[in-house]
Formats: C-alpha cells, sequence, structure tokens
C-alpha cells in the first residue's frame, strides 16, 4: 500500500468522521490488506469501518480477518447487518465461521438468515473435518444445456456479485446433476446464439464430497483447474472447490507431512507459532519423544545382552554412534523420497518390487563408500586405543566396516519398504516418522554390529 | 475419460484414416489426459494426430507432452508447423522446450520464427533458473486507461485465444508501464460506456523478475491471485505468473525443502523416482551420508576420551543410545516446527527471543518427562546389572537420568535456534538438515553424558 493509515490515524478518522478518506482506504488495495491493518481496532470499531462499503465488499474484508475477530465481531450483541453480511460471504468461509461460534450464538443468528441459507450453513457445516465436503463452497454459477451464449452472459452478469468464481460455469440438468461445463473464456470468444449445449465439455474432472480434502487438491494441481465440481453419487452438483483452497490445502498437508515425518502428532494448528501456548507445542510433542525414549530404553535392554563382549573389546562403544547415525541418515533418506513419490502420485504400492532392487543398488554403493571410510579410520588412525591381545587391529577394523556397511544396506531398503507398506495397510505413511525409523534402525543395528563382533572375533 | 482410446486402437485408427472418430477423441476431455494417451506413439504418428485439430488446441495438447517426448518431435526433419504451433504454445512452456532443445536445434527453429516471437524466446530463455523470470510467461492481455469497457471486451475477444489467461488484463501506459488491472469478472459487471480507468484498482500486488520464484508463488498464496504481474525496477510489465505456475512452484520448493532436511542434495529432479537412474540418486546422497559419517567418526575419538570413563562403569554404555535418540528426536522437532513457520513466514529472525523463551517453556516439560522415565528405568528395573561397588544405584540412575534431561533441553533449543540463525546469515535454513543437527547433537551428548559422570561420580 502506498498510504498505509495506521490504527491511531484510523481511530482519529472515525473520530472526525472523515468518512470520504476512509471509503477510499478501504476500497482500494486487497481486502486482505485492509483486513490486516483493521484487525486491531475493537469491533465496534470495526463494524463502523465496514458499515462505509457496500455489503460486497464489507464482506470480502470480512472474510480475511482473523476467525478470533471474526467470531467476536458477530458474538456481541445482534445486530441487524450481520444477516445482511452473513448472506454476501463466500459460502465456505461462512460455513468456517459458524464451526467455530458457541452453539446458542450459532442458533440465534442462524434465526435470522432465510431458510435457504440456513439450509446451506447446515448443509455445509455437517461434512467431517478433512473431507472435500467441510471446505467446499456452494456459491458457484450454474446453467441450462439450452440457455443460448447470450442469454448465459445475462444471467451471469445478474448472479456474478454472490458468486465465489464465474470463470468457471457448470451447466445441470432439472434435477441438478451436473452435465457439462464451461469457461467464461469460451463464453466470451463465442457467438451470442450459439446453444450452450454445443459449447460445453461434458468430459469433466469431478470428485465426491466425502472424498479426502487432499484428493481435490492434487486433481486442481494436475489438471490446472480453476475450480474442480463436487457431485453426490448421482452426480448431483453439491459445490465446488476453488484454485486458491486447492493451495492452502497443499499448504497445510505438506506442513502435517512434515510434522508427522518428525514426530509431532496432532493435526495442523490454524495459529502460527507464537499464537500456540508452549503447552499446546508441548502436547503436540510429548507422545512421541516418550514413546521413543521407551524404544531407546529397549535398545539398553539389547546393549546390556551384549555386556560381554563389550567388555571383552571396549573399542567397539566408540564406534556405535557412527553405527547408529549411519543406519539412520540413509535409512531417513530412502524414506523421505519413497514418501515423496508416493505422495506426489509418482510412485504406487505395485511398484514395490522395482523399487527393492533401484535402493539395493543404491545403498550397496552408499554402504560400500561408508564401509571404506570407517575401515581407513580404524584401521589406519587407531590412536591410543588398545585392542587386546587375542584380537588383531585388522579384524576389529574389518568388524566395524562389515557392520557399518550392512547396517546401511538394510537401513536404506528398509526405510524404502515402509512408508509403501504403510500405503499397502492403507496407514498414511508419513505417520512412520523418520525417527521411529531411526530408532528401529539403531535397534537392529546394535544386534548386527555385536552379533558379527561375536561370529567373526568369537567372543 | 468415458472412452479411453488404447495406443493400438489409435494406431488402426490411423491407418483406417478414421479421422472423424480420432478428432472427436482429440476435442473431448483434458489435454492432460489426451497428451498421456498419444505419448507413448512414435514422434511421427503424434504429428499426424495433432494435424487434425485446430493449431489452440494441438499447442495446447503439445504442452502437455512430457519434456522427452516435446524435444523429440520438433528435433526430427523440420516440420512446417513447428513454427506454427510454436507461436501459438504457452510462452513460457515454450521458453520452457527451447532450454531443453540442443543448441543447433534451437537455433534452427528459431529462424522460422517472426522476429517479435524470436526475441520473447530469447528473451524469456535468459533469466536464471530460481528466478521468477525463468518462469513467467509473457502472453497476458493489456489495456489502455482510456479505453471503454466495450472496447476492452471487443479487444480481449480478439486477443483472447493466444492469452494464457484473459481473467486478470493489466493496464499500462504507453511505455509499458503497469498502472492498474482490472478482472474479467468486473468488466463483466460494468456498464459497456465506462473507462478503463475509473474501473481499474491502482493498488497492486506486483513482483520482480529477478526475485526468487517462491517468492511469487508466495504472494499469490497469500493474496488468493489468479496472476501475478512481473515488472522491472521501472515498472514496465514484464510478464506474469498464473495460479498454476504458483501451485507447481509450492510443491516443487517442498520437495527441496523435504529432501535439504533429510540430507538429500542437489535440486529436485524433473522426473519422477523410477525414472531417474540409480547413479543419480546415489550421488545426491553420498555426499551428506559420508559426511555425516565423518562427523560420527569424530563423535567416536570424544568417546574414546572417556574411555576410563567407560571402563570404570559400563551401564553408562547402555544408555547412549537413549541419549542420542532423544538429542536427535527433540532438536529435529524443534527444528521441523521452526523451518516450517519461517517459510510460511508466520515467523521471523527478529522473534528469536520469543521463540528461545517458549522452546525453553517446552524443552523443560519435555525433558522432566523423559528423565523421570529414564530414572523408573535405571532405579527400578536394573535387571543383572551389577554397578562396581563405588558408585549407587540411586547415583547412577541420578547420572543418567539428568544427562536425558540436559541432553533435552538443550537439543530442543538449539534446534529451534540454527534455523533462525541461518536465515540471518541468509543461509536457507532447510539447509541445516535433521541429520546434520542429530549428528551434532550426538556429539555434544556424549560430552554432556560424561562429563556429567566424571563430575557427579567423580570417575
Amino acid at each position: 500500500m502506498k498510504n498505509p493509515i495506521l490504527v491511531p490515524e484510523l481511530r482519529s478518522l472515525l473520530k472526525k468522521k472523515s468518512f470520504r478518506v476512509l471509503e477510499s482506504f478501504l476500497e482500494e488495495g486487497h481486502a486482505k490488506e485492509i483486513a490486516e491493518y483493521i484487525a486491531m481496532l475493537n469491533p465496534d470499531e470495526i463494524w463502523r469501518l465496514l458499515g462505509l462499503v457496500d455489503v460486497h465488499r464489507r464482506s470480502e474484508i470480512f472474510g480475511y480477518l482473523d476467525m478470533d475477530v471474526q467470531v467476536e465481531m458477530v458474538s456481541g450483541v445482534m445486530k441487524k447487518h450481520i444477516a445482511e453480511l452473513l448472506m454476501e460471504m463466500s459460502h465456505d468461509d461462512r460455513a468456517d465461521l459458524f464451526l467455530h461460534l458457541e452453539k446458542d450464538i450459532a442458533d440465534r443468528i442462524l434465526l435470522h438468515l432465510p431458510v435457504s441459507e440456513r439450509s446451506d450453513v447446515i448443509n455445509l457445516t455437517s461434512y467431517h473435518e478433512g473431507t472435500i465436503g467441510a471446505i467446499m463452497t456452494t456459491d458457484y454459477a450454474t446453467l441450462n444445456e439450452g440457455d443460448t451464449v447470450e442469454k448465459a452472459i445475462r444471467k451471469i452478469r445478474k448472479d456474478a456479485p454472490s458468486k465465489e468464481t464465474i470463470y468457471y460455469i457448470y451447466v445441470t440438468d432439472d434435477s441438478n446433476r451436473l452435465t457439462g461445463f464451461v469457461s467464461l473464456r469460451k463464453l466470451i470468444l463465442a457467438r451470442p446464439k450459439q446453444k450452450i449445449a454445443n459449447l460445453m465439455k461434458t468430459e469433466i474432472i469431478i470428485a465426491f464430497a466425502d472424498d479426502d480434502q487432499e484428493k481435490a487438491a492434487r486433481l486442481i494441481d494436475e489438471y490446472d483447474l480453476l475450480a474442480l465440481p463436487i457431485v453426490d453419487n448421482s452426480r448431483r452438483l453439491l459445490g465446488i472447490i476453488t484454485y486458491d483452497d486447492a493451495i492452502d490445502i497443499l499448504q497445510e498437508e505438506q506442513t502435517e507431512d512434515l510434522e508427522k515425518l518428525m514426530a509431532i502428532s496432532g493435526g495442523v494448528e490454524e495459529k502460527s507459532y507464537l499464537e500456540v501456548p508452549a503447552i499446546v507445542h508441548f502436547r503436540k510433542r510429548v507422545f512421541w519423544v516418550v514413546l521413543l525414549g521407551l524404544l531407546g530404553l529397549l535398545t539398553s535392554l539389547i546393549v546390556e545382552e551384549f555386556r560381554e563382549t563389550l567388555e571383552a573389546l571396549i573399542i567397539l562403544t566408540f564406534y556405535m554412534p557412527l553405527l547408529n547415525a549411519a543406519g539412520g541418515n540413509t535409512g531417513s533418506q530412502s524414506a523421505t523420497v519413497i514418501l515423496r513419490s508416493l505422495t506426489l502420485n509418482e510412485l504406487f504400492p505395485r511398484d514395490i518390487m522395482k523399487v527393492i532392487r533401484k535402493e539395493f543398488t543404491i545403498s550397496l554403493l552408499l554402504s560400500i563408500c561408508l564401509a571404506v571410510v570407517t575401515y581407513v579410520r580404524v584401521y589406519f588412525f587407531p590412536g591410543g586405543t588398545t585392542i587386546p591381545g587375542q584380537f588383531t587391529l585388522i579384524n576389529v577394523s574389518l568388524v566395524i566396516s562389515l557392520s557399518v556397511g550392512l547396517q546401511v544396506l538394510w537401513s536404506t531398503i528398509f526405510g524404502a519398504i515402509i512408508p509403501i507398506l504403510a500405503t499397502k495397510l492403507k496407514i498414511d505413511p508419513a505417520t512412520v516418522s523418520s525417527p521411529l525409523l531411526t530408532t528401529f534402525v539403531d535397534m537392529v543395528g546394535v544386534i548386527i554390529y555385536f552379533s558379527v563382533a561375536k561370529l567373526l572375533l568369537g567372543i
């Protein structure tokens, strides 16, 4: 913005009743920026400001306010214009607001809405979180097959202000079944007398209201759509998802995948890091920290089992951190690559054998590299370590580097297989977090290490 | 698609010259789906098929073919219609194709393009990879401030077929400087005689061609834009980025961040996991695996330093994996949360003190939980472990659980600070991978562990 008007200025302009200045401030700029500026005022002041612009712009700015502010603004004394504002809001944003209101306030406000809008809110708020139904919007434009282009454009001009998008227009029959769609671009280019039936596309990408929201977002991404129509089992049009919702979904899913991968549980918070209280952050992290801690304690039992081997050859202890790190790193790498390919639909569970073959080659190369490095370190730079008489340095070096190699080999393949198996078992593969994998790989690594030592050195 | 026509069918239809059937197949459905079907034919067959539809549809389908296929198709004998097709393609897709052609082929084809198109290609291919310039497109629609709505719509109808989007139209002055923009929605709603100057928005979100491509994508996401205008330092309009490009950029950046976080180096591959040769996968992973291995070997030196402590109290060895896991897990958690908040612009380096305060509270809670669990395990379930006479079980339990607590405390805070410091130092925070963090935290953890033991137990 060229001339940002700050909170004290806004207040004094309101006091001085400089409505002309305020109006042009509210009309210019992106609604999101305006919302950010006025959010710092109190609800009453915001109401007075929003009263200066038409209801369309008002609802647009209102929709960009933080959910807290929105809830506070409609939860106060019932204002006449609340109903008016709500009727103008995007249907998906409105449904979201109702989900955040207290039950009695929501009911009271619903009473002030016309029956059709009321049932729209009730309907849209009834879908489970995470499904397409829960985020779709019902304010799309529709046409009939029999309409001419001329008539269609007239209709769209009339409907436009209350529609989320008019760039894709859906064609439905008498029972509201989706039969086709036409873009505004195509309408603008067509001859006025042309029939919609001859213009529309009938091969349409669709999704169902019960599908996972990520599915809708992936379709929009894959086919470069502006909007995706959502239907029920009888192909009746229920709503649409627009590209901007798709971007938000993909961002949210990415955050969720990343957090799961790093052993943070619970869904994605709506608020930002600093706004979320420490105790909530703690709750999201403690489950896995303690669980993985318990698994770590299980590892301690395994190490304990090999007490005698350890006591006989203390040098083995020095390389335990290396062994753990090597397994954890390579396992996490392959798990990450496979997980991402599964998420992006570039890889499918049926490809498991191809993955194993490929990861075998990769891990063999990696394990040779790391085993050689380890051998060089142990054999050529033994430092002050004393090797008990019954063992030779070359044997000990071989045991350690062989263990590192084996650990890399199995960890890489294991890391790659796990997300695929999870997908096959219909478990979200991201739940198999990298720390869980690392901890498990550590545990097996200890067994590999001391078993190789016992076997080759006879301790 | 309702009636997928498979490769052999397509071939036999081509042989039988059933052009009517093929034409309707090519016209219906999404261009991406058509491209997927015909991609399996040979270049010559694809050319013959594409010849059946008008050049607009042809270029649309062509743009969805894999880059390999595109390159093969234009690299063969120079076909007359190549120039025609290239003139109709999205300017950004076209520039991308030229970047993949061999130099002499690109030059030969360029000669067949009109001068204006030629300089467009040369211009768009001149930007550095990763910048906005390298992915923007130049086929946008423009208007003058003085145009009336009537005239504007006539102009758009004429220009539409060759424009990437006509839903946002940019207003420029005589020197091509961006002065405003107007949406097609607004144009459709306006009175025919209204002047564009009175209709357009003048407060526009813009970006520069040299900016990082991620910046453009984030702006499109944040402001729910269909397209973002890209300008030079004099505010001259150079191109636009559309929402579908933004989605692709965000996906690619996410893959890159994830791979970096998991210690996989190099950029994101254009091809899918199975298409990338094992040796390339190996190269992307080996750098960090070996480097982290070397760091792991450094840790072995540190453990070696504490040889006497270890030999005096072998039980300490058993809990080393737990200590490593606890530090790695909590450090990775906090690093992930902070990294994601930085990426989404929800957190800024100036917030560092707030982050430290918050993470201190979180880590204190986590460390108490884990220390208690550890204490219970060591003290109440000592198993067959013998503690040498000079130590008591209670002391040893205290040392181990205190070390675990301290390790969690410092790792969590360290994990949170590192991405912030990296951002301050203008290093991509994702480069500070979780395995690097884990390895470093391990190293310090060993020092903490044995120092606490030495100090409290006097060994």
